[in-house]
Order: structure tokens, then sequence, then C-alpha cells
């Protein structure tokens, strides 16, 4: 049985990254697609996905979702991050496909209704799409199997302020819904996806590659490279959002990821966007604390990159279910 | 040269074992000390400083400060931590001593004054007296050599809140405008004073000492160690006030403690009373930011324990300017 995952992104370099790896998992079907605001406008990001999946030979539903985040309006993405166009100034095939008529919260709650129980949500941009679905559909948590989010930072450091990640800051009112709310969140913060990075022969690897597609995303990365040299004082990137896809996938696993309160600041001081993540009882050496429905994943295993390389220069092409 | 100091404190248990440490620490002169709310109520705190000074055979002016922080009352001080006479219930012979007249903010401002640019402040509770301190005195970051203050937490979680530390929580409006202020601050959180740990062979040694200061802290440690039970799992304490006591003394070294930017969080929301500092930077190992005023320690050497022991146990008596 493969899992049935619907997709909430805002792509976005690494955003392409997880969805060429999520093409290249026999272990699940990608039903549907949803674009929200964030690294780019929402409308870009559907652009984006659908000749992205076109130039990878998959055909996956898109719907566009939330234009702007629960509070205030789209802040202008992310340019010197992903670029103009959210891709790095690469140019995909035009694909000639259009985004479906539902809005992707529409699409969410009739993709859990279809598989009540079954349907896992990996979530890799601002959670106003997810947000709203629970506006849609109060009972959507109990039909969602987990939501997987790319998102927050616990013990490390932001990467908007101080103290908050860009897709919980690009929208706390939406995230503090959606972690408040009761189903199975498996949070994967800045503390992960900073740890495992590209490098420039992992880059090399896919600018050789016979795929058109995984060549595309090579390509992107050279932006990215640039903005992540000023962070960590070397070319390379972070890979956010394919952690969280390969943690779904269960390409790596979670080897510490204690169940624990979290809650997000939605005020408008300083801490805005962050996630509150309470570890206090870890100083014991407990793990779990009862009743909590967050995961916050703070280690993993086996490290990421290898893997997702592996999997994006493999033979077989995508699976779409 | 020794250093003339002025400490504002909340006694407290670990301020107890600070306090004697700097009785023990020939490279200071103590010349006031400032009484302040949090641990316990600031008048108690007075009585348990001027009464553990004098069975430390000690003189030392002791000012009552402010009773209550800068927004709202006190709130009952942290009977489950401290006792509820501050000091674990260990009844210490009454000393006889009152406080000065002055305030203890007062008393910071003339002890300035007359040390223009010598002058250094320990603080180990809520920075209501230094805020205080500010208000008399607009001119005071120029005449105070630094600023070492016991509080708030970095990368580690909060002791009151998922990521608030006690003094800070206890008065999020002093500490944010202390730590605005132009003075060169060290900040000691609890990064590095849960890490430093009193255990029970620790206890047992300052329980068989001649010194009955030594002993009557030894017996403190009790109540300290039940709270702390409750935290590690295992009977110990954190050393928090230590801690910056040492590194005010010089007897340990900051091995990690970049220049940084740090806001308190002195909103209504769950980030109430955080410390938020800015390791951003941290990530392509830059240590210093330019223009940042407040050094936030991450790494000490040597390790805290056996260093304070053997100054509490040394045979000479306290040093007082």
């Amino acid at each position: 049985m493969t899992i049935p995952v619907y997709l909430d992104c805002d792509t976005g370099i690494d955003d392409s990254l997880a969805l060429l790896y999520l093409l290249h998992s026999p272990e699940i079907r990608l039903l549907g697609i949803g674009a929200v605001h964030g690294n780019i406008d929402a409308e870009t990001a559907a652009r984006n996905t659908l000749d992205l999946l076109a130039l990878a030979g998959a055909d996956v539903p898109v719907a566009i979702g939330a234009r702007d985040p629960r509070a205030g309006g789209y802040a202008g993405g992310a340019p010197h991050v992903h670029g103009v166009d959210g891709i790095g100034g690469v140019a995909l095939p035009p694909s000639g496909r259009a985004a479906v008529a539902e809005s992707a919260a529409e699409m969410l709650v009739r993709l859990a209704a279809e598989h009540p129980g079954e349907l896992e949500v990996l979530a890799v941009g601002p959670l106003t799409n997810l947000a709203a679905a629970l506006d849609l559909d109060p009972d959507l948590p109990t039909k969602v199997r987990r939501v997987v989010v790319m998102g927050g930072a616990a013990r490390t450091s932001g990467n908007v302020s101080a103290v908050s990640e860009a897709n919980i800051h690009n929208d706390p009112e939406a995230a503090a819904l959606v972690v408040a709310a009761p189903w199975p969140i498996v949070l994967v913060p800045l503390d992960v996806t900073m740890a495992h990075r590209f490098t420039e022969a992992d880059q090399a690897a896919l600018a050789a590659s016979a795929d058109p597609a995984a060549r595309a995303v090579g390509a992107m990365l050279d932006q990215y490279f640039t903005f992540y040299q000023g962070v960590y004082g070397v070319r390379g990137c972070a890979l956010h959002d394919p952690l969280a896809a390969a943690l779904l996938v269960g390409g790596i696993t979670a080897t510490h990821a204690p169940a624990v309160p979290v809650v997000v600041d939605d005020t408008h001081g300083p801490g805005r966007g962050q996630t509150l993540v309470d570890l206090r009882h870890q100083r014991s050496g407990e793990t779990d604390v009862p009743g909590a429905h967050v995961r916050v994943v703070l280690d993993i295993d086996p490290p990421l990159a290898p893997h997702l390389r592996e999997r994006l220069l493999a033979r077989y092409g995508p699976s779409v279910g």
C-alpha cells in the first residue's frame, strides 16, 4: 500500500527539490498539490509546480491556494533566497497545463474525505491553506493520518528573525491554528534542516543527470547556493523541504522527535512567528509529554544528503497515484 | 587593584551560594548589596542577606530595593524552589543588623558616581533595581564598567515557560530597559547555568565545613536539590547565580561569549520574558556582531563546580572592601 499524499508548497527552490524527490518515491502517491504564497506569490508557485511536474513527466492536479496570509497582505516573497521567479531564474519549458478550478483548501478537504484516515499532508510553505481547510471542515483533523510540516525553530536560531522561521513567520495566525488543531503533527524545524546540506558536488551530480527535471533543479541551486554562502560561509544549501518530504516518505527516520507542547507566537512583538517548543522535560531524560500531539524532529538518520541525491538521480521515473 | 562591586540579588538559595563565593574572592571588594523581589519578597531577601553576611563575619551595607516589578505586583516568589523563606527553611542566627536608609537604586547610582568607570554590577535577580537606577541617572551606563546579569535563555529551554527564565520573566519591562541601555553587559543564561551543577558530594563537603556560613548554605541545598530532582531526575542543583559571580570575579573564563543583539520580549504573548538572542551570524563561524553591547555566555572554562567548592571551603575569610 502506498501512502496517499497532499502536498502544500510555495515553489521555491527547495520545494522543487522536495517535489522531485516525492516523484521519485514509490512509497507514496501524490494525489494533489496546493500552491500558497510564501517564497513567491501563489500563482507563480502553482506555475513553477505545473512546469516542473511536466518536465518530470508527471501529471498531478495543482490547485491555487491563499494569495495572502490570514492577517495582512503578501509581503513580496524572498527574491534574495529563491530569485524573482521563485526558481532561481531557471526557465522551465512552459507546460501549457493549468491549475484546477477548486482551491487548495477545497482540494485538501476533498482528498481527506476520499481517503479518510489515510491521507498524509506535507506542508512546506506557510500554513494558510491548511488553516483555510480547517475553516471549511472542522472535522478535518479526524480524517487526516498526519501532517508533516517544515517549519519553526526549537533550540536553534530562526532564519527571518532571531527566533522565527520563514514558513511560520509568513503566516503566524494560520500556523497557530494548524498547530493547535488536534491532528498528529510532525514538525520539522531548522534544528535539523539547517544541519543537512547539499554541496557543490551534489549540484554537479544533478547537472550531469540524463533527467531534464533533475538538471533544472540542479541549475536552480546556483541562486540558492549564493544565498546560503552568506549564511554558512561556503557554497551549498540547507535541505529544508526535502527533509520533511523524506520523513513523510520514510526514506529517513526521526531518531529523536519528542511529542511536546508547541505554541506559535502570533503577537506583534519581537517573537512574532516563533514556534515555542517546550523542551523543559527533556532535561530529566523524558521524551514524550502526555497529551502532546506535535512531534518535533531534533535528529534524523541516515544523513539526508546522500539519500536525497541517490533518489533524485535514480533511473526509475516518477510515481504518481 | 581589586574590583569594586555592587551586587543586586533576591536571596535565594543560589544567591546565598553566590554571596558566600564573593565573600571568599580576594579579587573583588563588595561595596554594597541591593535586595529585590524575585525568589522571595524584597524585605526577606534583604533580611536573608544581612543574616548570612553576619554569619560569614562580613559587614556590607544592604539596601532594600523594588518590592514589585515595573508592571504588576510581586507574584509570590518561588517557594517550590527556594522555600517559603527563600533559604530552604534554614534558620540563620538573627544578625540584628538593619538595611540602610537609601534604596538599592540610590545605592547603585551613588557607588557608580564614587567609582566612575570602575564599578562592576552583578545582578542575579530581576532587573527592577537596575532599571530604577537608570531612571535616577540616565548617564549611569557611562559610569559602570560592566554589568554581569544572570538571566535569560539563548538556545536552551526556559525555566518558567518554554522560553523564559525566572529573573527576566519576573520583570520583563525592567529587563528590556536594562538590556537596551548602552553599557557593556555579560548575559549569563540558562544555557551555561543549567549545565553546571552541585551534587550531593558538594553538599556533604559544605556540611562538613568548620565555617558556619558554609554549613548553613549547605543546609539550604536540601530544598534546592529536592526541586531540581524534578528537573534533572537526580538530586543536585544548577549553579545559576554562582556562575555569574565567578565570571565577574574571573575565577572562571567565558570561552564562547559572542557580542550579539539581544531583545527582551515584554509583550503579554506566549514569549513574555524571553531573551531573544540573535545567534544567526554564528552559523558562518562569525562571533561578534559589530555594535552589539551584550555578550552572551555560551561556554566557560574550567568547570564551575570544583572551583566553587574549593572557594567556599577555603580557609581564608571573607574579603570585604
